[in-house]
């Protein structure tokens, strides 16, 4: 029986690696034939990551069902909005995560696995040494990328202090210098010149469902907010176009400085008055800037959260 | 910081240990000042098994808010509905179960735990194992029995091929026969006819929103079902008195045979159609017999999920 193992849509690494590292996981510890795939094209921080390694991406399946398989395994997300097109008509018989959860049912029972840490690779590397697997090089560069990635080289407050010690011992396996390779995978990521507003809007971006609104929390990694604000105009269009088609009431856009760890914040929509409250900030020409903010999952979708309840 | 750990309302066996175990699984893994709580009074079964091992029944809190706690964990569920009653107002910090997940929502990342194993017990004895933490000879006593309560005597289908060696694990720490102890402990749990009908269906009822309704779901454990339908008309009165009183749409009673693994239904309700797909069975006098079921969580909620989706 066939188990496709995926991250969530607009993948980012540790949802990438994720998938790679938790599907040979399955393999290995319980003999079954997993397939990691992706809900989207790679991001370029993590083709640098693949390349680096040499190590494929998974192939892009949005219906599981098209394929015959009926079993999926979610890592590094666990929202149905965030998933697998056709979540709802597959058994998902496990979950490794490290997000809340929310607009997440099962009918039966399963398997999950869910820690407040820096990575859902953080987990997977803990499982790995659990089941005296062992990690190979290649695993170690994508799992160690993938916490890099999330933590902003264990620079965000979601990181874990057990994530500082999976870090170093998969940098050794990896065969790298933590701070020297973290700090170009990171920049490699930050590229965002070459893209479309319209791009660079959907290129870490989820959408929260709260208290009955849809809001749409994007972010991209900078070395330099000033550069990405000379589009502030046509990023907003962007913004609200994006949010007239797929029928977003918000749409808040974090722009984050990766080496001084600050964010500017763009918003646009129906409920500016929740945003400024979220972040007790007064929004001038639709933005704000944000002190010490880098992290989304714990710096701002609880602040909205409350703020929309 | 202080942090309760409970599990569901109508405490059974597996609920009470889970509860016990876990929140000393807090302090001695991590140092945390965790009480054990419960949302009812313990039953039959569970008052032997704490008087065999000689510990106390934990202290009966229903909102912890009034005690200025304000942060909880979860043991043997998460459906909100079946939990402490100000849960929505609560941090929940960490969960271990083996049930579905349904009704369950957070704001932050937290710590969950779950696996499709025979009882949540035998997620903590695991994780006492893999954390080194010493098992006494009280709390061996209490997990074994919530996994032979919950799995009656490991041979319901929701028992795990890992449960066998725990089982035989915590048997030799505790210092019994698993089959003549395992025996004798069940049997404690189906003492009936001291009970009132109101009582009979309140023993061990949870309650379960599928599409928008709400279905009561209650199972009673006995070595003798027909004595216990000599009692049926009193019975559906209770039911229907539960369900006028309490608003549900539907209450399914299982009586369930624990020597020979069956169950007879009893059903009353607005969709007992829909009853009657999910077990593939006519009721005769809103009654049916269910041959190999014995589980709930495996053999009726799935089942009901899907027929009234």
């Amino acid at each position: 029986m066939k188990i496709f193992v995926t991250g969530h849509k607009n993948p980012d690494t540790d949802t990438i690696s994720s998938a790679i590292a938790f599907a040979n996981w399955m393999k290995e510890a319980n003999n079954v034939d997993a397939e990691p795939i992706a809900q989207g094209e790679v991001n370029e921080e993590t083709a640098f990551v693949l390349n680096y390694f040499n190590v494929k991406a998974p192939r892009i399946v949005t219906r599981a069902t098209d394929e015959g398989v009926k079993n999926v395994i979610l890592v590094d997300h666990n929202e149905f909005q965030q998933s697998i097109d056709d979540i709802e008509e597959l058994t998902i018989t496990g979950v490794v995560d490290h997000h809340r959860i929310a607009n997440f049912q099962t009918a039966d029972p399963l398997f999950y696995r869910a820690a407040p840490v820096g990575s859902a690779a953080s987990i997977i590397a803990r499982m790995y040494k659990e089941a005296n697997i062992t990690i190979t090089k290649e695993l170690a560069g994508l799992m160690l990328s993938a916490l890099i990635s999330d933590t902003l080289l264990l620079k965000s407050p979601t990181t874990h202090p057990t994530d500082h010690p999976i870090a170093k011992e998969l940098a050794e396996i990896a065969g790298v210098d933590l701070e020297t390779y973290g700090l170009e995978m990171l920049k490699a990521g930050t590229n965002l010149s070459s893209k479309t507003e319209a791009e660079l809007i959907d290129l870490d971006a989820k959408t929260f469902p709260l208290n009955g609104k849809n809001v749409r929390v994007a972010q991209v990694n900078t070395v330099d907010i000033p550069e990405v604000m000379t589009r502030q105009e046509a990023l907003e269009a962007a913004m609200v176009g994006s949010m007239n088609k797929d029928g977003y009431d918000d749409f808040v856009l974090i722009i984050t400085d990766i080496v001084n760890s600050n964010s500017q914040l763009l918003a646009v929509g129906s409920h500016l008055d929740k945003v400024e409250a979220a972040f007790d900030v007064k929004l001038e020409n639709h933005s704000a800037f944000l002190p010490g903010v880098v992290s989304r999952k714990k710096q701002v979708v609880p602040q909205l959260t409350e703020s929309f309840a």
